[in-house]
């Protein structure tokens, strides 16, 4: 099984083009499942990354007190009120891909309400409070699973520092023995699929070592799992896509201050510079 | 009948000059129907449709909870406390042009809010919730309906594939059976008047399909149909400077980026460079 | 008694310098009286034009709804919770200047507050719900009135179109009698002081003919009042520099696409141009 | 013991470099204890100097109307529900630096509050309302103290005038007595530091003075003080950078228009090209 590092040809290769007869229905809804009265911004952070990424639709799936903090930097979304007892079947046909857990504090509710995810047919991004010690039932929609280190130790019991020293084993056993694709982030992040094969991503520097880096990038997968037809492209190019608006930041502006909702800023630019270099 | 691709020079020719001895009165007082708590967003981007676009004064009728999301965004609007059983004879005197629909599930009372504004001596955009198959009273004032094809289809339960290919038919005959404009939004927007005349738009790329797209065309028409004389004039300006902007977004950005608050910004860019090629 | 047309010369002798060893306290703290649940961006809208012209500090008095909308748009403002029957004695000592009337309704205890604050001895400014028939105490502040032609016809119970062909008189003449400073809005604002001197304000144009422009001249007038140590300066230089707002607005914008919040960017960039002529 | 003035050499050879193998955890979590239903915005502007000057996390202790304000400018800080009498211990071992006072009246709680903070081994800011004539216990970890001369004179019982012409010997004199760092602020703002020496800070001017100001101070501070290993060069280095911001928007912009969220924007052209100095 091969590893390979992801490159700009391979995103110039592989991003969908956007134009000709389309409409939103195209680009498929999403829905995310983020944020909470304590931490609304994570949520509103993860709708900048999968709106900016190209999206059709978004409905935010949130507590209250997050809904008007979403609303105010991405009024294009959509909500429905947070009740994790509410039945997923309700919800599930209706998405094309769907991402959990930035600003979320797990609860039994919550665990159920993601057992439930799993039995729809959808792919599904889980990030944050949604990543926790666990086993993936059988499925043919793909799991994504987003830790940083300090995450992927508690979902394998093994110290960060083991893992910093091993991340492209770790990751790749993890994901062909739970089938699930992870992403395990920090510099030079790892994708690890569930065939053995992987992808290092070069992009991305220390001004994304920030709360809020992360929950960007969890919207911006939903985008592509969306917008994409092939997962391991969807999930390297928001990676690769995620880490070239911070290597493009630091070329402006001091490498401490990057705020993940300037990713509102540099994902039209970066884009921009990547669909010009598209040859499909 | 004649149909005409409309083009920077019908916009040149026919676009309202706003210099001299006038105030906010000139360009009348638009009443925004839209946002609802679950969807607080779409009124916010209506919104910024209409104030960009030149209305004098903006009043938004909506939900409590949809207020502060416009208010960030537009703090120039004012608002109505929504009450769709509030008798429309007490709002339709004070307005230049009614829009009704963004943001905003039906229901009985919104059904019968409807009806009562077409009592009023005022022109109508009914959009998004507002539209439904349904017949339209004989009116002076014009009725501007503005469907994507789903909606479309929806309204004259036709199968949107069937509308696909025959979009200037079916707007047409609608149009002209109706008595009223019809908008029929996606790639080349077909715009059909009563009298069986059209216009087909030649603006706009893939970067507008996206959720809110629609909304944000919704109050620049809000804001044409107070500002200019001519209906046609008022309808096909909105939707060429609507799609003008997208193709100006996607000079400078990606196409998958755009999102409809952008337009804030885009409005007033476009706008000049199409009112210095003004001759009126 | 002489009139004269303000110019940018004008401005650029009488503009405070902000330098050497100020700190806040040294250009004053303002009360604002603004805003109300159903209009509160009115009150962000005077709040941006307070600080960007460099008030000290500023306090606005307000409905709770409102102060959400004011904090997005200037977090540097802080609040004092509307109650009109608190008595005035308790805010009138912190205030160097007071501006009362954008975004509210009239009722009884508004005016008994209005009363009250004219027994304080601060520079009032009297705007929008706090124009109406009335006569003035005699005090040593001055009192400054700035009504549109619709507003200024309420005032003096004379007909819009008569006001429009007669402004520098009547306008002098109410100044004269009431011995208030009138700002007379519109095109060529007029000034005119108790004294029987005026002014004619040769900057702005169409783009301030949307609701809202107004608001924030209320609270540049209240930021001036404030640093400035001559009242007609203050009140002639507010007036200028609005305006030129709008004229380097349209150098580069659409004419119809102005918004009052974009004074917030504007603002500085005016300022910029008009200190460096400074010669004082 | 040595004075010095503080340079743009200094800050170059002791500003921390942002890069290689770094997490969030690299840069800490900060505890700002600001804001209130009616200051909310002091909160946010000390949010968005915590962010901006590279803070790792940054949670927010503050009462639940200050929220959204803090969330709609900084989306990436998440909150915890103020309660004074909450045990300090319960907070106290999560975070690398907590800032207490900006938007905060004082009461018996809030004292006990910040006593409470003392008997933990971090550094602690006291600004604003945290700022008062008080002893400090015996602890390794510094405190930091910054007042403005208005706020010092209420500290140590001596007239603003007498202050104004003793800066330096009066502020080392607390400094050493009471073994805290002392940020007299104000043009050329004195550090002192308890072994007897002392910075002066050369940049800086009148736009900032202005509320708010000093509260994006403070979230810069808590930032540095997370960040650098040298708590001397932490606090010069949040002060020279303060000023520095303001001297670059006077070369663009009119000086009494500046405002304290504009630092948003002023503080990542500042550190890069404080950054591309940089030697370490
Ligand atoms: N030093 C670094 N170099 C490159 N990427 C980083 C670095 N630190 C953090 N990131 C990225 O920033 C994000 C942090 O995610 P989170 O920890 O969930 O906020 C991930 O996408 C990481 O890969
Ligand atoms: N592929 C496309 N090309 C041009 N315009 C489009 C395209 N997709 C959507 N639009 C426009 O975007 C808006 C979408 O409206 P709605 O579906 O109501 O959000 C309409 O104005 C459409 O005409
Ligand atoms: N045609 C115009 N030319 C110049 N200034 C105008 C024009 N229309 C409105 N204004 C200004 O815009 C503001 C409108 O105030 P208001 O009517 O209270 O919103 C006032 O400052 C007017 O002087
Ligand atoms: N005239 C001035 N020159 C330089 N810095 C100033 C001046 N006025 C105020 N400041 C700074 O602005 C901030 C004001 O803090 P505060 O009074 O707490 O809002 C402090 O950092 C002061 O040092
Ligand atoms: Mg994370
Ligand atoms: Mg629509
Ligand atoms: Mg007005
Ligand atoms: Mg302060």
């Amino acid at each position: 099984s091969t590893w390979k590092v992801w490159t700009e040809e391979d995103v110039a290769r592989t991003l969908p083009k956007r134009d000709g007869n389309v409409h939103k229905g195209t680009y498929g809804t999403g829905l995310l499942v983020a944020g909470s009265d304590d931490m609304p911004g994570s949520a509103a952070l993860a709708a900048i990354g999968a709106m900016r990424m190209g999206i059709g639709k978004l409905s935010v799936f949130t507590e209250s007190g997050a809904k008007n903090v979403i609303a105010a930097l991405v009024p294009e979304a959509t909500y429905i009120q947070r009740d994790f007892s509410k039945k997923i079947g309700d919800l599930g046909q209706k998405f094309a891909g769907i991402a959990i857990g930035p600003g979320i504090e797990p609860n039994e509710a919550f665990e159920a309400f993601i057992a439930a995810a799993f039995q729809e047919p959808l792919p599904v991004v889980l990030d944050a409070g949604a990543l926790s010690k666990r086993t993936y039932p059988k499925r043919t929609a793909p799991v994504i699973v987003t830790p940083h280190p300090g995450e992927f130790s508690r979902m394998i019991d093994i110290p960060s520092k083991t893992i910093a020293a091993d991340r492209i084993r770790l990751a790749s056993a993890y994901a062909r023995e739970q089938g699930v694709v992870v992403v395990l982030k920090g510099q030079y992040t790892v994708i690890a699929f569930p065939d053995g094969s992987g992808i290092v991503n070069p992009t991305g520097n220390g001004s994304l070592a920030k709360g809020g880096s992360g929950d960007t990038l969890t919207g911006m997968l939903l985008a592509n799992i969306c917008t994409h037809d092939n997962i391991k492209e969807a999930v390297a190019n928001a990676v690769y896509i995620h880490g070239a608006c911070a290597d493009l930041w630091i070329r402006e502006n001091g490498a401490a201050t990057l705020t993940a909702h300037d990713f509102s800023q540099l994902l039209p630019r970066v884009m921009h510079k990547l669909e010009k270099l598209c040859v499909n």
